[in-house]
C-alpha cells in the first residue's frame, strides 16, 4: 500500500466507543476513574478496535536502524560503525530492546532501513535499506524525496506484514548512532522551537559538543530551508532512513486500525513527520514515556500526546515501547477482566 | 518476631553493592546511565539483597483490610460495609488487584486486619484482626497501643511466614472505606504539613464534605494530641489496623532484606510509621506510584522516596505495586541479562 492511499485509510475516532467504554468503567467495582490513565488507555483501545470488548493479539516492536552523514560532524559520544554493531547485537539477542521485549512478551523485528553497513542475507534481519546512510545535512539534503517516501512505506509495508499474521499492538524503536541530531531538526523545524531549546546530549556528550551540535542542526537547517508544512521535505532534507521507517509504521498502524507505542525522542520525531502528514494518525499513538531528551515535549505537546511512563530513560532501540506496552495490557485486562458492582454484590 | 526485635534487626545498605552494580551497568551495551531510574532500582537491589547478581523469587502482595470509626463523620462517599464486601471480591479475584496482580505474576494475599465484619473461617482469607474496625477518631484513640503494636507485627509475620516460602518482591496494598482519613492525619502529624494539604477526595467526595472530611482530621488530632516521633501513638490515636499492618509489612521485608514495594497514599502513610520507627527501613522500599490523593507528596518527600510510576491512580489494593514490580523486574533483567560490550563485540 502506498502512502497516499495509507493517509487515505486514517479515520477519527468515534467518540461512541469512548463512552462505551466509559460506561462499562464506571460499572466495574472501583470508585470511577480511580484507575487513571488506565481507564483512558482502554477507552481510547476500544476507540481504535470499534469494540467495546477489544482483544490486542501478539505484540510486536519494530527496530528501525538508519546511519547517518550527519555523524562527521562530530555530533555523537559513539563512533558510526556502532549501528552496525547493535543491529549484530540484537540480533543475538544480547540488547536492552532483547531484554525487554521478552519481559513484555513482544516479539522485537529488527529492520535494516538505512544502515552504512552491507549485511548481506542475515537471518532475522528485514532488510528495508532505503540508503546505506544518509548524506550529510550540513551539506545539502539528507535523502532525496523518493528516498523519504520509500522510508515511510517500508514502515506502512511492515505494519501491513505483521497486522496479517495477527499482531495487534505494535511498538516503534530505533537505533542509530547520531539520530538525535535530525531529530532535533525535525522537532525545531516543525514545531517552530528553537534548536538550543529542543538539542540535548544524546548518548552523552559535553557541553563543548553540545554547543557545536547546536550549530550544526542550526546550519542543516539554513543549508537545506526545509517547509514546516511539508513534513516529506523536513524528513528527506534533515530527517533520516529509520526515522521515516517509524512514521511510516505510524501511519500504517492508524489506517489499520493498530494502537501504536510511540518509544522516546527518536521515535516522537518520526511519529511528528506521520502527524504532520495526516493529524488523525496521533489518535492511534501512544507515547510510551517521558525521554530525557529536551526535544521531545515539544513535539508531544505540538501532537497533544502524554507519556505513560518517565523512567529518566533515553537509549531508544524501542525500551520504552516494551515497558509501556505492559501498562497497556494491564489497562486492556483491567477493562475485561474485572467484575462489576452488580456481579460480584458490591454497593456501587 | 517482636517488633522490637525487627528493628534491631534492620541494617543501612552497604555502599560497595551500588558500586558493584553500577560498574556491571556501565559495561552493558547502552550508554552509561542511559536506562535511568531502571539502573538506579537495579543498584538498589544488588544493595538490599548483598549480591552483585540478585534474584527476587517469587512475588506477593499483601492486601490488608480494615473499617474505620471515623466513617460515622461521614468521610466517605461509599457506605462502611463496602470494606468486608470488596474482601469477598478480592477472594472470588473479581477486583483490580486481582486482575493486576495475575498480570504482573504476583500471588494477592487478603489479609483481614481489622474488618468490621466476623468472616468466620473463609477460605483464602488470612486472619489477622486485631480490631472489629477502629474507634471513631474524633471522641478519642483509634485503637490502644497495644492494638497498633499487634496490627504492626501481623504486617512483620506476613513477611516472615512469605519469604521462608520464597518470596523475594513484596508488595504493599490496602482496602478500607475511610482510610484516606486516618492516612491524611498521619501525614499531617508526622511531616507537620497542615491537615488541608494533606488531605484529598479519597473515593471522590464533594467540595463540602472534603471541607468536613479536613474538619474531622482537624478535630481527631486536636482530641487526641499524638506525638509526631513516637510512631506507635500516632498509629493508635489516629491510624488503622491496615496501616499497622503495612508499616509491619515494610519493616519485616527491611529486616528480612526483601524489597518491598509501596502502593499509594494508604500504604505511603503505613511506610511512615515504619520510617518514624526506623528511618533506614526506607532504604527497602521502592514508591510504586504518584498517588492522585495529595497528602502522599509531604510523605514521600519525608522518606526521600520518588515514585516510579504517575498514572494518575488512587484506588489503592496493591493496584500501583502489581505495575511497579514489573518495571523493578524489568530492572532486574536488564541487569541480569544484557550483553556487555566486550561479550557484543560492540565500541564502547
Amino acid at each position: 500500500m502506498t502512502l497516499q492511499e495509507t493517509l487515505k485509510g486514517i479515520s477519527p475516532l468515534d467518540k461512541k466507543y469512548f463512552e462505551l467504554a466509559k460506561r462499562r468503567l464506571d460499572n466495574l467495582t472501583k470508585p470511577p476513574g480511580s484507575l487513571g490513565r488506565l481507564e483512558e488507555i482502554a477507552q481510547r483501545l476500544a476507540a481504535i478496535k470499534e469494540n467495546a470488548m477489544p482483544e490486542l493479539g501478539r505484540k510486536v516492536i519494530f527496530t528501525l536502524a538508519g546511519d547517518h552523514g550527519v555523524c562527521e560532524e562530530g555530533v555523537s559520544a559513539y563512533p558510526k560503525e556502532v549501528t552496525a554493531q547493535m543491529v549484530f547485537n540484537f540480533l543475538r539477542g544480547g540488547a536492552a530492546i532483547n531484554v525487554l521485549g521478552r519481559h513484555a512478551g513482544a516479539d522485537v523485528v529488527v529492520v535494516d532501513a538505512g544502515v552504512d553497513y552491507d549485511f548481506g542475507d542475515v537471518p532475522g534481519l528485514v532488510n528495508g535499506k532505503v540508503v546505506p546512510g544518509t548524506m550529510n545535512m550540513c551539506k545539502g539534503p539528507a535523502m532525496t524525496r523518493e528516498e523519504a517516501v520509500a522510508s515511510v512505506e517500508l514502515g506502512i509495508r511492515l505494519v501491513h506484514d505483521h497486522a496479517k499474521k495477527g499482531y495487534g499492538l505494535i511498538g516503534t524503536g530505533d537505533m542509530g548512532i547520531g539520530n538525535t541530531t535530525p531529530s532535533s531538526a525535525i522537532a525545531a523545524v516543525i514545531t517552530g522551537t528553537p534548536v538550543a531549546t529542543v538539542t540535548g546530549r544524546g548518548t552523552g556528550i559535553t557541553d563543548s559538543a553540545l554547543d557545536e551540535k547546536i550549530k550544526t542542526i542550526e546550519k542543516a537547517i539554513d543549508v537545506n530551508r526545509p517547509d514546516p508544512d511539508d513534513a516529506l521535505d523536513v524528513l528527506s532534507k534533515v530527517g533520516g532512513a529509520e526515522i521515516g521507517g517509524i512514521a511510516g509504521v505510524c501511519l500504517g498502524a492508524a489506517a489499520m486500525r493498530v494502537p501504536v507505542v510511540v518509544d522516546g525522542f527518536i521515535s516522537t520525531a518520526g511519529a511528528l513527520i506521520a502527524y504532520t502528514l495526516e493529524p488523525k494518525s496521533a489518535e492511534y499513538m501512544f507515547s510510551a514515556h517521558r525521554s530525557q531528551e529536551p526535544g521531545q515535549r515539544a513535539m508531544l505537546e505540538h501532537m497533544g500526546l502524554a507519556p505513560i511512563l518517565d523512567l529518566d530513560m533515553r537509549l531508544g532501540e524501542g525500551t520504552g515501547s516494551a515497558i509501556a506496552m505492559l501498562v497497556i495490557e494491564a489497562a486492556l485486562k483491567i477493562y475485561r477482566e474485572m467484575a462489576t458492582f452488580g456481579e460480584a454484590g458490591v454497593t456501587g
